[in-house]
C-alpha cells in the first residue's frame, strides 16, 4: 500500500492560532470561560478545550459574567455590543485573515459600491461581516444566483476565506457583464487555496481518497467535494473510528487530508487505523 | 429562402458620428483635409470621403497644412503633440466610447495600478490608450499569456471597446488568481456585445452565414471569427461582388450580418445579391 498525506492537512494558521488563545485563555482564567460558538468547527478539539474548562455558550445572553473568547470566524457586530454592555472580559481570536476580509468588505462598502460576497450565508464567518453592512450586501453560492441579480455601476466582491477559488473565479466572471465597474479583493486564504490544490494532485492518483475533519466544517466539506469529483471513492469521516475496512479493499494507493480545524491528533490516528485496517484486509485476502 | 439580417450590423453610434463629423468638414473646409490614417476601417466609406476630397494620410508628417481629422480609433499622444505644434486645425472624431476606455487607463494608472488592457496591441485604438501610459501596462490577447505573467498587488483592467465579451471574461477570471486586488471598468461598447449576441442568435439558426466588413476591421473579423465558432458556412466579404454562388447552393436559411465601420448601402447590396443569385441558383437545379 502507497499511502499519500496531504503536507497540508490539518490546522491552518488562523486555527493553531485560535487554539493557542484558548489553551492560553484556559490558564489564565480558569472560571467562568467561555466561547461564543464552537472555538473551531470540530467536536473533538472543542470536546478537549471543555475538559480544560472552556464552555460552549451559542448566545452572549447565555454568558453570565467572566470571560467570552471570540472565535476564529468573528464575531458580529450585535455580539459585540452585547458582550460590551454586560461588561465580559473580551479575547478576540478572530483569525487575522478573516479580519482583513471584514475590512475590504467595510472598505469597499464605504466607498459606495454593491458588494457581493462568495460564500455560505449560514456560515458564522460571512454573518459576521454582513452585520457590519446595513444595506446593498448580496451572498452568493452559486453562479446561476448572479444570472438572477440585477445590474451595478459599481460592484465590489469578496470571498469568504475558506471558499473554493473556482467557484469565486466563476462568480467574478459571471459578474463582469453585469457592472459597469468591478472591484475585487482576493480573500481567500492561501492556505485554503494551497489546501485545495494539493487534495486535488492526491485524489488524482489515488484509488481510495480519506478527508478528515468536524461534518460540521464548510472548508472540510468543500475539500470533500473537490476531492469527489476526481475521485468518488471519496469518504469524509470526523474520527478514526469511523474509518470502514471495506474501503481499503482491493485499493494500493491511498490519499489522506484534512481541513483547516482537523487538530494533527486526529489525523494521526486516521494514518495509524488506515495503516492497521489495510494490514487486517491484506491478510484475509 | 428566408434571410435573417441583423438588427444591430452596420455603422455603430462613434463611427456614424465620425462619418458626420467628416462630411461636415468635406463642407466646411473643401482644401486641404485630411484624416490620420483612414477614418474607420471601411475601404468603400473610405474611398467615398476621398471623392469629397478627404484625403488620407499615415503620418503628421505628410501633412503639409490644413485641417487633420481624429478618427474614431483616437490618436496617439505623439501624433497630437506633432499636429498641435505643426499648427494644423485639428477635428477630433474620436469615439467618445473610446475616450471612456482612455479616461480609465489613465485613472487605474493615476491610481498606482498595473494595467492590462484586453486587445490588439497593433490596433490603432490599443496603440493610442497605450502612448499616454508610460509604464506597467500590458495588452494582452489570450488567457495563455496571463499565466507568464507575473503577479500584481493591484491590477486595473480594460478591454479595447470592440474586443470580444467572452474573451474580456476569460483574461478576467484568469487574472483573479494573479493579483490580490483586481479593478476591472467594462469598457467594452455595448452596441458591440448586442451585436456579437445577435450573431450568435442567428448563426445558430441558419445554415449559411455572411458578415459583410472591412478585411481591417478588427471588430469585423472577430464578428466572423464568433459566427464560425458556430457555423462552419461563415464568409467575411467587404461587398457584394464577393458573393459566392456556390455557398447558397442547397441551403434555405441564411444570415447577415455586418461590423460597426460597414455602411448601410453596402449591407443593402449584398441582401439584394443574396436574393438574386438565390433566384438563380433555385432556377437552375
Amino acid at each position: 500500500m502507497k499511502l499519500f498525506i496531504a503536507k497540508s492537512a490539518g490546522f491552518c494558521f488562523g486555527v493553531k492560532r485560535a487554539m493557542d488563545i484558548a489553551l492560553e485563555a484556559a490558564k489564565k482564567f480558569p472560571k467562568n470561560l467561555y466561547t461564543l460558538g464552537p472555538l473551531i468547527h470540530n467536536p473533538q478539539a472543542v470536546e478537549y478545550l471543555g475538559e480544560l474548562g472552556v464552555k460552549v455558550r451559542e448566545r452572549i445572553e447565555q454568558i453570565p459574567e467572566g470571560t467570552v473568547i471570540f472565535r476564529s470566524h468573528g464575531v458580529s457586530l450585535k455580539d459585540l455590543k452585547r458582550a460590551r454592555e454586560k461588561g465580559l472580559r473580551i479575547i478576540d481570536a478572530t483569525c487575522p485573515i478573516v479580519k482583513r476580509a471584514h475590512f475590504f468588505a467595510k472598505f469597499l462598502h464605504r466607498h459606495g459600491y454593491a458588494l457581493l460576497i462568495v460564500g455560505d450565508g449560514h456560515h458564522p464567518e460571512v454573518e459576521a461581516i454582513r452585520s457590519y453592512l446595513n444595506k446593498r450586501v448580496e451572498v452568493v453560492e452559486d453562479v446561476r444566483t448572479i444570472e438572477r441579480l440585477g445590474h451595478w455601476e459599481k460592484l465590489g466582491i469578496i470571498a469568504q476565506t475558506t471558499q473554493s477559488f473556482n467557484l469565486f473565479k466563476e462568480i467574478v466572471a459571471a459578474s463582469l457583464e453585469k457592472s459597469k465597474e468591478m472591484r475585487v479583493f482576493n480573500t481567500i486564504c492561501h492556505a485554503t487555496t494551497i489546501r485545495q490544490k494539493e487534495a486535488v494532485e492526491i485524489a488524482k492518483k489515488v484509488e481510495c481518497m480519506i478527508v478528515i475533519g468536524g461534518y460540521n466544517s464548510g472548508n472540510t466539506q468543500r475539500l470533500a467535494a473537490i476531492c469527489k469529483e476526481i475521485q468518488p471513492h471519496t469518504y469524509h469521516i470526523e474520527t478514526a473510528r469511523e474509518l470502514n475496512l471495506r474501503w481499503l479493499v482491493r485499493v494500493e494507493k491511498i490519499g489522506l487530508t484534512a481541513g483547516a480545524s482537523t487538530p494533527s491528533w486526529i489525523i494521526s490516528e486516521v494514518e495509524e487505523e488506515v495503516r492497521h485496517k489495510k494490514a487486517k484486509v491484506n491478510k484475509n485476502l
